[in-house]
């Protein structure tokens, strides 16, 4: 017990309770005047929420809590990109409000390890040194990036165990335990002046994991009894009625699959950070007498990862390599793989395309789709899966999979359990943000009490009142290759003509002094006909440059820019003409002695 | 009755049954061994079925029949661009099999107005100039698109009626009614000398249709007690079990959505094309006293040849402009709308981003997605639901949809009528295909008797025997603006490269006979990189051109082709070391006297 009569969430807990803080919290225990007084002052107590990134979009997980002195970072994820930020790598969220408040920065903490809660660090860390705090297996992915980008040395780190607090200046920060579709996920229970805000980061109720302990509901409902401010909940699957099945019944339908295709390869494609759905293909291998293989670069890292921080248990001589695959029959092997998303560059599509160098698909080659198609991937992944059927593959894509998500009535049970005062609902697109406040309502929480906030939105919250008080710069940074930030929107809007209806460049030299045409105009154009075959197009726009330039010249007019401008204009007037369409007009005007 | 026995589908058909064609059939009443003799040989008579498009995609369906020196053709479809198809805006059928064979064409036969069935109809005509036969409502879509085109006077066109049949060559069609989410689909009973073909085209089994009758099972049934060669079924809904519920429970949902929102202004997008969609809502809207603004060009189009036709019942005053939306309380007013597949220059999409130049979306508005996304669409949709989600409207994307397609039930019920001697699975993916195959194996079809064709397969199929004998020439032809053809995998490849990583142009202008560098080199980019953050690299990379020069000289290099590779690859090594990004880089060399 603390001194002020909490519970230390762990036995093992090596942080206090900072006695300042909880003062608001008080007001019950209080009898003399005085204490009241001082209590009335403290219950205006706020504190401020600041998605940095994430609202309104899946991906881009990162949000900051601020009190006086003191912010803290909950995630730091990246985004992947949309399907009009042509060539883009990731995206990354702006965090200029926290380095213009860095002194304030106290640490980052992590909910789990997927990309869109760890992925972009190595980027923000550039920016924001600040120490982390995570879970084992979630410091074991954010330290593989960290070393990727060299950030080891530099990067103070703390490994964290549900159950466990910490201290980080005005903030206590309780993990703990719940269920996701990758191990080690966290809430948190975010201890501020203001008030306890549960985030629960992605997650699921499952009573049966496969990995570990269930969700600690009971401190949940602890938490609920003691009274919380504000709960931020996941929002993924509130547009889904029902619960989420347990990721243990995948293993029955593991089971049932291997059992019916006894004759055949076996072939499973997952998400590569799920190492519970991994493990439980090995485990029905091993029932059923297959050899495991791991293709793919990024299931090959995780599970290596995964097996040495123990949440992997594979039995000795299941693991074999790609290249001992020969050596054993089709009807004993199981392949476990990347490109459930029907990503071309992964594993499985280039299968189904028949360019794997080590992995051919063959007729009865049993294929199970061990996911559902992340919304924009479904195409992508209807593509790879009639790929594999016109190989002969069997190919099963129907409940191999359960979601990591809490569908509305475990939503309802969190809420239920944890009753906070107001409900902030995130993770997710708005659409499911707004189906979760639908549900909040539903139990009871007034409307006022619930705030669907946007990205950079500072809402100030405590006891007695919360509003949107400001709004701080943020933003998606755009990552192409090494530029961080050097793609915006006017690179984009060229990258989209140019995909459009490609250039035509219409280039000539000149005499400096006369203006005379010393070469060309040339057109050289790319991406906008076939060019061998429209030769007559484009020596009647070679024409059309040299009437422009012989007006030009006749109405002495000298001036690049506006030579530049009647070229283009008379020169995109004649292919829409000509072709309806408009590619991207460059002209080049060189100039010689 | 006809000379064989056979009763005419329809008591006003005008068309007579060729005496030749049946005989192979007429064995059974036959008594002479004279006549059993001439019978046998005939038996052997084979029909040639030879997709040009449609079968493994979405859309581009059309299919050619053949026999001796008679060709018919079923339907004659576009299909939309794949992702990877940058900038274009349609896709059509490489018809060269029919051009070459252009004597023998009797005429195209339109199984429903989908653009997916008539799309690529204007550009086949003008290679391939045939009659077309479809029914009342086709035609009109079907004369519309001739009309755009100027061609309606050249192009002979016969209106037929479910029920009816013609005489096209040496195959008699016959048209039965069916349902699907278009009015007016026929499925086709096509004899051959080898046999009668059906062929359902799009269908699926409504016994409560919205307008008209319900599909004409008693006249599968009648087929299949004659005996079919084949039966080419639809797939889309293939892998679906169950039946696809009647239009006219989304009516009812209607009804109950309009009781329930009946303070708030309704919008629903739904298909163009969807008249008996549209009517349901115009119903609706009557009942509850609203007004209708229909809202969108294809779908006015629509509308209007479908009331003209008599496909849809409008009550007086109950359809208004949208420009006279305003004199009505928004508890009066439903709106119907493009965009339901979040086009994004479709009404709806422009009235959630708040470009449509009428509609605004208010606080309250509800509305209704009466739609599924077609498959790679299902993130523009949820797009639009998190704009209008945002905006304050009330989103409804449940339930108030049908599929136009039959699921498996209803698949089963038509071969279970129709008991064909071969199964054709066509229209739908590969998978829906293949999931077809499995059904009609299931009911008891050989394995041999499925054939899962691909586009250009000849599939020589009578009552002794069935092959693929041969392949003939197909493929995607693509539109782009008004090119047709002149964009292929060159061009499509440049489009690509220039997306990915934009454009970077080297050009310099030298003196001809020494090699001098006259002026330049300049660096010129587009799409990749912003230029005004990025001079310094800019500046490095014209020096990398620069030595580049430098050293061709010192090598006495004076090949142009040599130098630009020069300029090229080492332009390339410069930006990927600096940027990690491979822009298509273009060198240009002007030459002065």
């Amino acid at each position: 017990m603390t001194e002020h009569g909490r519970t230390a969430p762990d036995s093992d807990a090596c942080y206090r309770i900072p006695l300042l803080l909880w003062r608001c919290r008080l007001k019950k225990k209080q009898t003399n005047q005085n204490m009241n007084d001082k209590v009335n002052e403290k219950i205006c107590e706020k504190v401020k929420i600041i998605p940095i990134g994430g609202l309104g979009l899946i991906g881009m997980n990162m949000t900051a809590f601020e009190y006086k002195d003191s912010i803290i970072v909950v995630d730091c994820g990246l985004a992947f990109p949309e399907n009009d930020m042509l060539g883009i790598d990731l995206v990354i969220p702006d965090v200029t409000y926290l380095k213009d408040n860095i002194d304030k920065v106290k640490g980052i903490v992590f909910t789990h390890g997927h990309e869109d809660h760890i992925g972009a660090l190595p980027y923000v860390l550039m920016e924001l040194n600040a120490p982390l705090y995570a879970t084992k297996l979630t410091m074991g992915l954010i330290e593989r990036k960290l070393t990727e980008h060299n950030l080891m040395r530099t990067t103070k780190r703390k490994v964290v165990r549900p159950g466990q607090s910490i201290n980080l200046g005005a903030f206590r920060i309780e993990f703990i335990k719940t269920n996701h579709s990758i191990a080690d996920a966290v809430a948190l229970a975010i201890y501020s002046p203001a008030g306890i805000i549960v985030h629960t980061g992605d997650f699921k109720v499952d009573y049966t994991p496969v990995f570990g302990d269930a969700i600690d509901l009971q401190r949940f409902a602890e938490l609920g009894k003691k009274g919380v401010l504000a709960l931020m909940c996941d929002s993924t699957n509130a547009e889904r009625p029902g619960f989420t099945a347990s990721e243990r019944t995948v293993g029955k339908t593991f089971d049932n699959l291997f059992s019916e295709h006894r004759s055949h390869r076996i072939i499973i494609a997952t998400f590569a950070s799920n190492v519970d759905r991994v493990q439980q293909i090995i485990n029905s291998a091993h029932k059923y007498g297959r050899k495991v293989v791991v293709e793919g670069r990024s299931m090959v890292n995780i599970i290596q990862i995964a097996s040495e921080l123990g949440y992997l248990a594979i039995p000795e001589n299941t693991l074999i390599d790609l290249e001992q695959m020969k050596n054993y029959p089709d009807e004993q092997m199981v392949l476990i793989t990347t490109g459930s998303q029907g990503e071309s560059m992964a594993a499985l599509s280039r299968m189904a395309a028949d360019m794997h160098k080590k992995v051919s698909i063959k007729p009865g080659d049993t294929v199970i789709f061990s996911s559902n198609p992340i919304p924009g991937n479904e195409k992508a992944v209807s593509n790879v899966i009639n790929e594999l059927s016109m190989k002969g593959a069997n190919v099963i894509f129907q409940n191999a999979h359960t979601s990591g998500h809490a569908c509305q009535e475990e939503i309802k049970l969190i809420y239920s359990l944890v009753r906070p005062k107001y409900s902030i609902p995130v993770h997710g697109e708005f659409r499911h943000m707004k189906a979760q406040a639908a549900l909040a309502e539903s139990l009871g929480i007034d409307k006022d009490h619930i705030f669907l906030l946007k990205t950079g939105d500072v809402l100030e919250i405590g006891e007695d009142s919360a509003k949107i008080c400001d709004h701080v710069q943020t933003g998606a940074i755009l990552v192409d290759g090494l530029g961080v930030g050097d793609v915006g929107n006017i690179v984009l809007r060229d990258r989209q003509h140019l995909a459009e209806d490609g250039i035509v460049i219409a280039v000539l030299t000149l005499e400096r002094h006369t203006g005379q045409i010393l070469s060309g105009p040339d057109i050289v154009s790319r991406g906008f006909v076939y060019v061998r075959e429209a030769e007559e197009l484009m020596e009647e726009a070679r024409s059309v440059v040299e009437e422009t330039m012989d007006s030009c010249n006749s109405h002495h007019v000298t001036d690049w820019a506006k030579i530049k401008n009647s070229i283009r204009d008379s020169l995109s007037d004649f292919l829409w003409k000509r072709t309806k369409r408009r590619p991207m007009i460059l002209p080049i005007i060189m100039e010689v002695e």
